[in-house]
């Protein structure tokens, strides 16, 4: 594999974004292993159209996609193709944390959450993007639908875990370092995560 | 109970609005039987405020709600409780059909879409209500999950089959009477549905 030509590192607790293009290959990378990312992305073209996991879901009739599965926007074009994943456990069911999840069911107020994350990241962006909790697509969680029920588990994958996907679209992505530190989710320990382009 | 306040008819293929208020009962009647309504609500008050199944699955932590249970805005407010349920079966995890659903997935451009007919039933709206697919309640859609894979299979339930809930807050609620008559979601005859409010 080439060099990155591009590497945006995602502070633990917080949100960044980059520009990918068509052809390109994006790669999301957990440095320290056992965190989950939140990625959001949206058309260059027409941010109203931007990744969407229910979409995903519906069309490839699964819960989890695989390798050469592509992720779909909300009219349903692919968006990314998956071509490598050293984890293979994501949750698109569960929109991201958000300051209400933390203040009703954990009771903890003012929490950082990851749609507050990624509202701050593109705030400060040319381009007109708005984000919804359900239109993140929680990257290596490790939940499991059982009899019914989510539950949800401590990721067991090591630190340097990818996820490469080819990129199917001119792109704005963003990455939320999941802060949640009071469940499994990232085993009560939110670390930094990466963005790489090549190509 | 009550005799109604209120009924619309959801006629087959298209779908309807109603307006209930906290306190009121919300009755969502399958008129002949094995058919799928997509429900979307808005609070009176603030229709950026609007039903997330995703958001219910997530507090709930599990993909069907029950008897008890509410149904959760995107800021995770209770709108509606559930107090009967005569089917139990219910989609909250994909999008209501689309017209890319069709002309994708099913080879079937121009087909009507409950994203299409809610979006017609609300244009005529003083209210500024808009709709993504993925904020629409699949109710009595007979979809599991089975290892890993969403199958959906004919819906069981019997004409006069109903849903009955607890209004928790002032709403705007749109039902469509699903038009999909080329899969098992409707066995394959779209029919009438209706929408009973009491109290």
């Amino acid at each position: 594999m080439s060099d990155p030509v591009e590497e945006v590192i995602v502070p633990a607790y917080e949100a960044r974004t980059i520009e990918v293009k068509k052809g390109q290959t994006l790669e999301v990378v957990d440095l320290e292993g056992q965190q989950v990312g939140d990625l959001a992305a949206w058309m260059i073209d027409d941010p109203s159209e931007h990744l969407s996991p229910a979409h995903t879901v519906s069309s490839l009739a699964k819960l989890v996609p695989e390798v050469g599965d592509p992720i779909l926007s909300n009219h349903r074009t692919p968006l990314l193709r998956i071509v490598r994943d050293d984890v293979g456990r994501h949750d698109l069911i569960v929109p991201c944390c958000d300051p209400e999840r933390y203040a009703i069911d954990y009771d903890a107020p003012g929490h950082p959450s990851c749609l507050g994350s990624i509202q701050k990241a593109i705030a400060g962006q040319d381009r007109e993007l708005t984000i919804e909790g359900e239109n993140c697509w929680n990257v290596f969680m490790n939940n499991t639908v059982e009899d019914g029920r989510i539950v949800t588990r401590e990721p067991p994958h090591p630190a340097g875990s990818a996820i490469v996907m080819e990129v199917l679209e001119d792109l704005v992505v963003a990455l939320s370092a999941c802060p949640q530190d009071i469940s499994a989710v990232n085993a009560y320990n939110p670390t930094p995560m990466a963005l790489r382009v090549t190509g």
